[in-house]
């Protein structure tokens, strides 16, 4: 067996720097051999910090590169689907960002070419790894809560993206709410048949301008019969909230928001503590680390993703669900999007 | 003015007895000067506890008694509506426990003669009187968390009904879920203008053989664009779980359960708390003498009272749009239930 | 066996005032029978609210009635001593307001009185049946959390008291730290055989212009090795400070304070919540319910007291020793006090 | 002005590790340049992962290599004081894992020679730079909560050591309450005048016939007329406890543990979280990465360390006082341990 995975890194932008330190720094079965970014300027400066010998503009000399194990894909959304063809020709292991693709055919295609290559994808679903959620999980698949009946999700960001983003984001979604789904089916473990969504534009009038919501709830019906909601809001004026809540036939699990510490300051007006974690690097850091070291064990070892393609196409298919169901005000159900 | 309201008690069950000791103890304003309850032997061990003096098997003694102001009509849900239309006749100001009736048509033959006697209407929905949803009420009030945007209503009780309760309750969304409705008008102070209910049975599979559900998510669309979804189920197995939350344009406020005492126990498995209050009557006791406070303040002051007869109704209607919702599967329009 | 307790209230200030309601409406075995007060006034004015028969002046006029079983001392802390005699002579059972006398002397010749008359006493240390307290105790007294090590008594009060009262107060440890003492040997249920008293003048020059202190640290030394601190100030701005934390070989139990309600507020500059209950009165209500309720079943179920003489006692032997400390720096063994 | 400091890394145990992988990865301003311990293999197994280039036995070789300019010392207790004079002769600024040493000859030895070299000296107090205590103290010095009146120190570990450990220890005001005392003076930011010491064998009986306490509450007396406790245990089942309290004139401060998690799980048992973080590797991880930054940030812009050889020997001081109040059971004056 492989002692330690040899990992090319594709686009470093601000989360491919976070996954670029992790390999280089804190996996020890990881080496980062290689970094690519079409601004080369941006890829020395940053591969010079880490000590990185490979360095290009043009990420094919990472794939044609025979030392090189799997890939890290952190390139633009669009260039998603097409680098895992590549890198599936090319015989690499894949770590893409999510999503996949905002459409299934591009999804599909994608898979289709992982498929035949026989290597492994994981996608980038990072909550699944973060300690509150793997908690809440755990309590259900262990039967520490019994069988689940009822699931809150609730995430909201603390404030929103520029207009400019909102334009091509997808729609809240396919942007924002494609995390809660894939939380959904995590936490659940099953699929989803039925969704409907309720939205409104409360934040910023010019996001509806742009065609898009800001506020949303929308339910979710599984295979098993469990019920659940997403929570959305694209601004929380308080802070980045990202909790949920299983009520199940033997108990209910629950997460509160990370804070940065734990003070408690009471005087003559209030009992409070400081703001939760205002960005989501902060609050996500530790569970980057854990999602790639997981990537890199299920190479070495040979065992399946925890995060596969499956999983990235589930949660692009809820989003386009939600998105119709939005429109026609009823509930839609998943096998409609797959006519 | 009157500095002294006499009130008469018409049925003395589990909700009557409650309300009939606070009028005898703990609300100077009030003075109980009758009791009735068809069960005259239950009617004479109470009132004589109370040290009452008019004490009777026909509530209508009480109803034509000229020292008598007000009546608080306690009985089966089936009496509600004709004893309130009965009281309105004798000139009686009306306290009556939820709900009016079970059909719009009853309400509003009973609301019309309230308002043709020109007397005083206020239903118990006494939860709005408990001091954890008042104070989000007053956040939303008050403009402390600006302009309401998501709603959440978490409303599960310990244990289900017996299958004989569940047969008569006119199912889970007039009988549990209007409590929530009611909550849902209260702290947003909009009507709802649309249902989407989702149901399922989950708890108790005899529930569903009944005809009706155990566990279900309704979602809210408020006048104002706010969207909400309650959260029942028949069945939380820690105890009675009462909680709500809202964000706002400004912020965020939400409450937790009631517990009997804030003693944190850790040992060598976890850091732990005693299960919240479990029965209704302990998690919800001082709401049901402010609301009774608050209703001999609003006759003696000439003032209205603060849940009045279109609170009344409108929960009602928010439970018939959601069993619609709920049997069509789709969202239902309040004004299709007034057609 | 007697059925029902007669009661005489002596004292009708603001705890006799909260004994008098709750014999009167809300402790079913209990009759309150009659009430004395030099200020018959008041006293008329009070017990005609309650409907009461027997209204005097003087309070012989209560413990020559051989209607009256018992009697509620709640008259001036110097009056303690002397009733309770008085009250044994005439073969009345005995609760009597906390401290009994602020000199070992006079307790002791009044714990004769009542040992000699074979009548049940009660000393009125209200806290030991909180909710709160009751529970830490049951922790210990289960086994649940081993055997107790270390104990914190933080107490603290909004406010500091009138310079005049603190004069007359007999100092911060009889007059608030005693109940501290009594809150030790209630949950650790062992005697102290050491203080060491650490104080200091923060809160207001002038209660140390009275010889007074307002912040004070005091170590106490079990007789099982325990050992325990109380922390005294006058003055919490955010409110009444009542806690206490145990750390057992098995566990640890803390209890936190109690708030108005559950609400907690997110905005832009905090997570908070109200203020804890300011005021003692709103603070422990329901103990002083509890306590009375034990009393009145003690008796009649001639059970021993829960609170008896050797407790009132023992409070205030340590409350001396500690001004004893505190005078001169050093640890102070109970024994000293006795001699 | 230097933009980058070369530090060598003396001593490669537990602590040594973690400061030497902050140092090679994760502060940027450093570059760890050379490591030495006694153990060359375990040096180099280290130093290879870090790729580090000189990597010695002997820790003169890292002092007499003019290319360093500071070293952080992680050898045993009882030669820290003879290489921080041996380092400030060779005009390296140092940071020092604490204890300087167990006398106060020795750490004034050391001391002096820093004085004399003019380098800037640093010691490992981390719990300074948690997120926890450093709330608290901004508590404090902004004025967020007044003058401070009154602290607690809670800090337990999960278990005790083992007793050939205890034996060569120091005893646990020098070992453990060590820690609590520099957090004493740092929250409140002023020297101590006075300590009592109360101490019991509760834990283990081992550790009483070695000698030494594992249970102990010091109460401390500050310059400006605060007054405070430390509260040790050598073993909290529930894990590493560590929290502390400050009330203020204006209000108070207090700190919770960390847990691994903010789940919270309800079941018909109880509503309970997993245990605080055991280890103080896992507690703590973050503040070691503070405080070192902090070290090369003072001496890169030439400021004076946050922890200076003036804490680093009031610290000892303290557990020396301590020591002498718990054996003569009385007040010691700080001023008595430096006649």
């Amino acid at each position: 067996m492989k002692q330690q995975l040899n990992l090319g890194l594709i686009g470093v932008g601000r989360i491919g720097k976070v996954h670029g330190e992790h390999l280089a720094y804190r996996i020890p079965r990881a080496r980062l051999a290689a970094i690519s970014d079409v601004n080369l300027a941006e890829a020395k400066a940053f591969g010079g910090k880490l000590g990185i010998g490979k360095i290009e503009a043009d990420h094919h000399a990472l794939l044609n590169d025979p030392e090189i194990d799997a890939v890290v894909i952190c390139s633009p959304t669009d260039l998603h689907a097409v680098m895992i063809e590549e890198a599936a020709a090319a015989g690499k292991h894949i770590f893409c960002e999510k999503p996949i693709a905002r459409t299934l055919k591009e999804i599909d295609k994608a898979l289709d070419a992982v498929k035949k290559a026989g290597v492994k994808l994981q996608i980038g679903f990072n909550r699944r790894f973060d300690a509150n959620f793997a908690r809440v999980r755990r309590a259900i698949a262990s039967g520490e809560i019994g069988e689940p009946h009822l699931l809150h999700i609730i995430s909201r960001d603390p404030g929103p993206p520029p207009i400019a983003y909102v334009k091509v984001s997808g729609g809240i979604f396919l942007d924002m709410t494609i995390h809660d789904f894939d939380m959904a089916r995590f936490l659940i473990d099953e699929d989803v048949e039925e969704v409907y969504a309720a939205g409104a534009v409360r934040v910023d009038p010019a996001i509806g301008d742009a065609g898009d919501l800001d506020t949303a709830l929308v339910t979710l019906k599984f295979k098993g019969d469990a019920l659940g909601v997403i929570d959305n809001s694209r601004k929380a004026v308080y802070g980045y909230d990202q909790r949920v809540e299983v009520l199940g036939s033997a108990g209910a699990a629950t997460v509160a928001n990370n804070h940065p510490n734990t003070a408690v300051i009471s005087d003559a007006a209030s009992v409070r503590r400081d703001l939760p974690l205002n960005f989501f690097m902060d609050r996500y850091l530790d569970s980057f680390l854990v999602e790639v070291t997981a990537f890199v064990d299920a190479v070495l070892d040979d065992k399946p993703t925890p995060v596969d393609g499956v999983d990235g196409r589930a949660a692009v298919a809820l989003g386009i669900a939600a998105r119709r169901s939005y429109e026609e005000n009823r509930p839609v159900r998943l096998e409609e999007i797959e006519a």
